[in-house]
Formats: structure tokens, sequence, C-alpha cells
């Protein structure tokens, strides 16, 4: 937390306007979780880039001014069939499936991330930087927001969010990413580039926020100021919840069956319910429901897997506590898959994993009974030990197969998390589970086995949500924090 | 369980006599888990073997008699300083250690598991077998359960509880030694193959019982009574845990800084408590402390980890619920390691995580900050992602030695079970963990990480607990339990 906060917190947030926003198609399904989300009614009063780095990637979140959409809307405001009624299931379209799965096609790439910050000299003849205090530029804000309509015409209200995603050990590209945004916006608009530097700030989080403090500050010239990871991603999350179509949820049959026990699907009499299935790698298809008229969704659990797992409880007032963590994230399946297959990028480990078979890895309570434990309810299908015939069969690398390896594993580290997360979410009586972080990916089977996790352990009374941009809510919250530089740092 | 239960539960069970029990002194560090216990006073009424095949191993228990126990006593009776104030850390003996770490010296093998089963028909010139009923056997039973110490005269009192071990890929090695010590018995008492068959019953339980009940009742000519894993387990428990110096434990330096925060080894003041460490894989140095003088330790969780992991609550009167499990155990490092490192077994795995150093494949705190997260209490030597720098260095195998990839995931496999495993135990409120089965092999970082995850999560008001014979519990426990054939299978 910075050292010397501001007496009101909520002076120190950002009041995005969230009216109207809409998530723009992706470029392609690499970016799917980096999609623009365009904001048309939402002016920023202070240039700034906001910097999540964490131990694998470097996330950047940043706002460029357009009067206009810079491409085709999204996918969910187009369709108009936003569904409100969360016990409604609706079943994934092609294009949406397309979108949360790995890559299978390729869309041409639109021009909305070559958009250009707006130095705050523009807006504001007068001079605002070295001169004036941090109350003043508080107030000097807080009247641009309450004259946001009049304001509009002047200043091309709207605009669109713009998420990049760079590698923490290439930081340099990173850095030069941001570096070339403020030349270009400088020269855009027509100021000199010491003016642009005044006009921008970076609002730095993660550990790298810490580790490269010196870097960032020396290498762009402009003020940078860090926030506290976890502030972040909860900031981030309350404001990303707040865009239509942008929290989904996998919901199941099962869920049913277990809530309708008439229900045609199930054949055994009420009297003895058919108990869950347990967690599997092949588990039953579901259907994804988009949220299109969110509420602020706390009190909730936040899961962030990136190359670790943090647990974070957050209170119904936005107050939180990161209760546990794992290790075992996503740092540990790409590691190990590195070592254990070809694969060079996560999207490959994915896409092998999805033509895999795990039993040929996985000992299942059938390789070791013979049949069902069933009076555990164990099923014969069901992995009594990840890798456990690995061993056995000698453990040499060439028997096993890429893809078998890497379904065995991606099922693995999931499944682990969804067990910590329900116990966690339970400990604490949550019944909201959030996941977000670069891990999942929109991937299809990492979110069908955190969410069959979830419903499994707790015997369908609690639900996983999820979120498209769910690698960026720290730098999102880190753009929407915006502290007075003067006080802190 | 058995389909014909009978209707006193009490009198399924053996009903040994651990009066001067003696853990025997190992053959090897390799069969430390497997030593003897003499029992001077126990008189077997039938003869009869109980095996447990789970995933990876089966594990055979059987009784020979011998009025003396075969070879040197157990270091720990022997010592006479056994500890029953729990309260009183002691350290390591060097013998001690030996004994619970990796194989570090051999020791001449004695020849006690090549005793005789006593057939029962030496004992009883009455045909038992064939024509009585269960009843009348269940009598028979108690009256010389009743007259022991007549009887003991009569028919050599005392002898050896003998352990052994197999790979369950190689069942036919255990089907010939269980083949092999039916025919020696029958020459030693000098009685046919015929009758000796007649008066031996093998106890099966693990997956295997199922799995391989024809192969052995096909190969053997003998009863084999089925009898429930979890059931067995706890029945093994129960029995194991009243072994003197059987159960024992690490207690920490932490506790103690914890509840005396004036020892000298506290640094902070009393009104600023240290908090606990992070688990970490270099764990504090811990002492071994024995229960010399045990009692049944009710209720408790029971953690066995095999190929895979099952939790299991044990309540106060001995019921039992499998609560919990995860599929990363025994089996996953062991496949993982057999895969990434030049090992082939399990011990050699274990010798190579004693040498490596897990911070050049794991991504710490400091790898990501720079520094302690200190607001949060992370430290900088704390793991954030296990193998989270591999995928960063590129994934190569080369580039990673053997010794560091064994002890990273030796670590995680290890931290993981300890965290779920505090979880489930605060969640049904049980103070006492036990830690069965085949992975833990005495292995010292094995015990110290999963005490240390213990200690941290729980704020050191938990206790992990260990067993010396701590892959037998389910072979012990089908020795233990007698259910008449007549009314079974």
């Amino acid at each position: 937390m910075s050292v010397v906060a501001p007496s009101l917190p909520s002076a120190k947030v950002i009041h995005v306007d969230t009216r109207g926003a809409v998530i723009l198609s992706e470029e392609s399904p690499q970016t799917r979780d980096s999609r623009g989300i365009y904001l048309p009614n939402h002016i920023e009063p202070v240039s700034h880039i906001a910097v999540d780095v964490g131990g694998s990637l470097a996330k950047v979140v940043y706002f460029t001014r357009s009067p206009e959409p810079p491409s085709s809307p999204s996918i969910a405001a187009t369709r108009g069939s936003s569904v409100s009624d969360i016990s409604t299931p609706r079943s994934l379209s092609p294009a949406e499936d397309a979108a949360l799965s790995a890559p299978s096609s390729s869309t041409p790439p639109n021009n909305n991330k070559n958009g250009a910050l707006t130095p705050l000299v523009l807006e504001h003849p007068t001079p605002i930087g070295n001169g004036l205090s941090g109350l003043t530029d508080n107030l000097l804000r807080d009247s641009l927001l309450k004259h946001t309509s009049a304001h509009a015409v002047q200043n091309f209200p709207g605009g669109s969010l713009n998420f990049e995603r760079f590698e923490t050990d290439n930081i340099d590209t990173c850095v030069e990413f941001i570096q070339e945004l403020i030349q270009r916006s400088a020269e855009v608009n027509g100021v000199s580039i010491e003016d642009m530097r005044k006009s921008v700030k970076i609002m730095a989080t993660g550990g790298g926020a810490h580790k490269f403090y010196e870097m960032f500050r020396d290498t762009l010239h402009v003020q940078i100021q860090r926030e506290d990871e976890m502030e972040c991603l909860i900031e981030g999350l309350k404001f990303i919840s707040l865009i239509p179509d942008e929290v989904y949820y996998f919901s199941d049959e099962l869920i049913q069956s277990v809530s309708h026990p008439t229900s045609t699907s199930v054949a055994s009499s009420s009297s003895n319910p058919t108990p869950l299935e347990r967690p599997s790698p092949d588990p039953p298809k579901y259907g994804v429901t988009f949220e299109s008229n969110p509420t602020p969704q706390l009190p909730c659990l936040l899961v962030n897997i990136g190359s670790g797992v943090s647990l974070i409880k957050v209170d119904e007032d936005g107050g939180f506590e990161r209760v546990s963590g794992t290790s075992l994230g996503g740092g540990t399946l790409w590691g190990l898959l590195s070592l254990l297959t070809p694969a060079t990028t996560f999207d490959e480990m994915l896409e092998l994993s999805e033509r895999g078979d795990n039993s040929t890895v996985d000992m299942l309570v059938g390789d070791i009974y013979g049949q069902d434990y069933s009076k555990l309810g164990l099923k014969s299908t069901m992995i009594a030990s990840t890798f456990g015939k690995v061993f056995k069969k000698g453990g040499e690398k060439g028997k096993f197969s890429a893809e078998d390896i890497s379904k065995s594993l991606l099922y693995a580290v999931s499944n682990n998390i969804g067990q910590i997360a329900y116990m966690n979410a339970e400990k604490y009586n949550l019944d909201r589970i959030y996941f977000g972080g670069c891990f999942i990916r929109g991937h299809a089977a990492t979110i069908a086995t955190l969410s069959y996790a979830i419903r499994f352990w707790s015997k369908g009374t609690k639900r996983a949500l999820f979120l498209r941009h769910e690698g960026f809510l720290g730098s999102i919250g880190a753009w929407i924090r915006n502290i007075d530089s003067e006080s802190t740092n």
C-alpha cells in the first residue's frame, strides 16, 4: 500500500463510465483475452499506462480515444441475445466457441492497438504538471467528470481500453512498446516528447513493479507509480465484472440433475439420487453463459492463476485478504511440459492436451481395482494417481506421447487448484469463485476442469466464474487506481 | 465390506497381545519400514497371511512363532530412553537418523524372515476347517485367547510379525513368496501341503484383492478372504499405534518460539510475535520424538500416501469416512522423476533430492519481486511457482540437474499433500494427523515438509504423526481382521 494514502479512498479511483461498454472482437485467437473494450462515454483525465509485471508475463493496459469503436463491435453485443437469468444456460455459439478455445482460426487484425494517448495539455491549456498540487489536480478531474456531457463534444468522448501481453523475460520489448506509444502519442497530438512525458504516468504493479522500477523510470523518463498487486487485482475484478458479457461460466447438466431429480437424464429414483460424478479429464459438455447485466458480485473468492496461485477472499465491502496460495500453478505446468514435450509455447501445450488420452499415463481406479471401488463411490475411470503408470512402465520418455502427458498434467494442475479453491470457498462461506490469471487462456478443458472440481466438491452449491480479460485484472486495477503522484512514491 | 457380517464386530478382530512388543532392528536401510515386530505374548490361533495389493506395491504381513526375538531387539527398546512427554523434543540419534533416512549404510541381514507359519492342525487335533461353523470357530478361538498363559507353554508363545514388500507389476513374485512360505511351513511342521493349505487363510485387501482375486485363489489353493481397504487401514492404524516406539513426530523450534516468545531464538519482542515461516524445502531441523507409551489416538485424520492419496477422518469410536483425496501422490512423483532424471528407483530419487537446490528450477518470491513481498508476509525465499523457472529458461532438459528437479518436485508433492491434509483436519476439527503409505519411506525431507506444512498452516495447533511401518497399515489391518470364511466370500 502507498505510504501516504488520501483521506477519501473513493478519490483514489477513476470513475470510469462503463455505460454502453462493449468488448471488441478479437484480432486473432491468440489475443482472445486481450480484446479491446470500447467505452463510448468515458473520458480519461490523465493519460496513463498500467503495467502488471508478473513472474512470467507483463500485462499492459492503456486507454486511447476515438469517437467510434475502432473495429467491429463485440460478438456478444451484436448478438443481442445476452442472457440475464443465470439459471438459464445457453449453449456456446460457434463464434464463442472459437473465442474460448485454443487457436483454431485466424481473423484479420484490426488497428485499434495503434491509437494514441491524449496528453493532458491538450485538454487543459492551463499548465498542469509540475506546478499543481495533488488536491488541485483531483478537483480539476472531478470537475471534468461532473461535466462529462458538455466536455464530451469538445474532447471526443469515448475510446478503447487496450491490452497487451509480453514475456517478463523480454521486459525490454515491453518497455520499448511503451516508449513507442508515448512517442507516437506526442507526434499524433503535435506536442513535444517532453510535454507528452509530463502527461503520462505509469501505474506499475506485480512483483516486477519493484524488481524493474529503476529500469522503467530511467528508460521511460516518466513518472512511475507502484501499486500493491493484491489491491490492483481486486480493483480490476470490481471494474471488469461491470463490463457486459465479460463474466461467463460453464453450467452443466449435473447441477440440473441434482436440483431436478425428475429430469429424464437421471436414471435413478429420487430416493436414491445419483451422486455427482468425480472430476475427470473428460467432463460432461457445458453450455457457456455470459453475464449481460453484470452487477458487482461480492463477496467472492478470487483465484488468480499465474505462474503461482493466489487465493483472495473479497468481502462484501471490497475489503480483502490473501488467504491461501499454491506454488502448483501455470509455471509448474509450463515448466513440466517444456521438459516433457516438444511444445515451446503454452498454446502449443494446450493444443497437445486436446488430443491426448490421459489413461495411458494416469493410474485409474480401474487399473488398481479392475472395477469401480463402488463402496466409496469411486468410478473405475477416476484418476487414482496422476502419472501413476509412468514409473510402472519403466519411465522411458519415448514411451509416452506428448499429447497424453499434456492432458494428464493440465488436468492435474487444474483439478488441484479447483480442489484448494473449493476448500477455501467453503471455509469462508463464499459461493462465487472467480478464476483469473494468464493460466486459463479461455481454454475449454481448463475451464471445464476448474468448473467441474468446484461443482463436484461443493455438491453443486458453488459456481466457478471466468472472465474474458482473465489475465489483466492486475493491470486493469492499476489503470483504475490513480493516486496523486505527489503524495506517494 | 463383507456381505454377511457377524453380529458382534469385536468378534471379527484378533485380540493381539501387544504387551512387551518390540520393533526389531532393520536388516538394511531399504527395509527400514519392514522391520519385524516381536510380540512375546501373542499366540495366533489361525495361520493367516495378509496381503494389501495397491497400485504400485503389494505388502505382505504374516506371523511366525519363536520363543525368543529372532535378532537384536529394537534400538528403541534397548535404548531405554523413550520419551513419553510429547512436549519434550529429543534429537535424532545417529542410529535413528540412519533408520529414518534414505539408504546410507548396510547392516547384515538377520534370518527372522525365514520363520514358518504354524498350521492349525498342530494346535488342535480336532479337525477344524471344513466341518466347523464360524460360530464354533470363534468360540474355540475365544477359548484359546482366554487361556493364553496355560496354552502358551504348550504352544511356544511369542513370535514375530513379518513384513514384505513387492512391486505390484511383479505380483507373481509376491504369489511365489507366499507359496514358498506355505510349503516351508508344511515341511518345518511335518504336515502335508494339503493340511497346511487348509490351515492357511489369505486376508487380501487393496485394489489388487479384487483385480488379482482369481489368480491368488487358483495359484495358492488356499482360502482368500477380501477385506475393504479403508477398514483395513483404520484397523491397522489402531493396532500399530499401540506398539511402543512405532509412532513418532518431528517437533521444531518454531513451535517453541511461538509458545515461548521469551526464548533466545526469537529476536522479536513479545508484543510483535514472529510469524511462522512459510513452508520451504529447507525447513528448520527437527528433533524426533517416539511415543514410548502409546495410547489409541483417536479421533484423527489418516492421510494415506501411496500412488494416490486418501484422506480418512477417524472418529473417537473408530468409525471413519474417506473425506477427500488427491491424485497427486507417490505415483506422480515417481512417474515425473522417472522421466526427468536417470533414477530408476524411488530411493535413488530421494537420494538425488537430498543434494538438490530447488531455486534453480522454482520461481521464488524474490525472483518476481526482487525482495520480500513483506506486506503479505511472503519471504523472498518462498516458492511462488514450482518449476516456474524452467519454461523461462527455455525448457531444455539438459539445463537442469536431476538433483534440483528431484528436490523441487518432492517438496511440491509433499507440501501440496500437507496443505490439503491441513485443510481437511481443520474442517473436521482434528488435531492429530497421521501420515501413512509407502510414499514417506522415513525420508527426512518428506517428513519435515509434511510436518512443516501442518505446523505452518495450523499455526502450530496441529501435529503431523508418522509411523515406522507407514506402508503396512492396510496389510496389518487385514491381518488383524479375521472374519470367518464360511459366512463370507
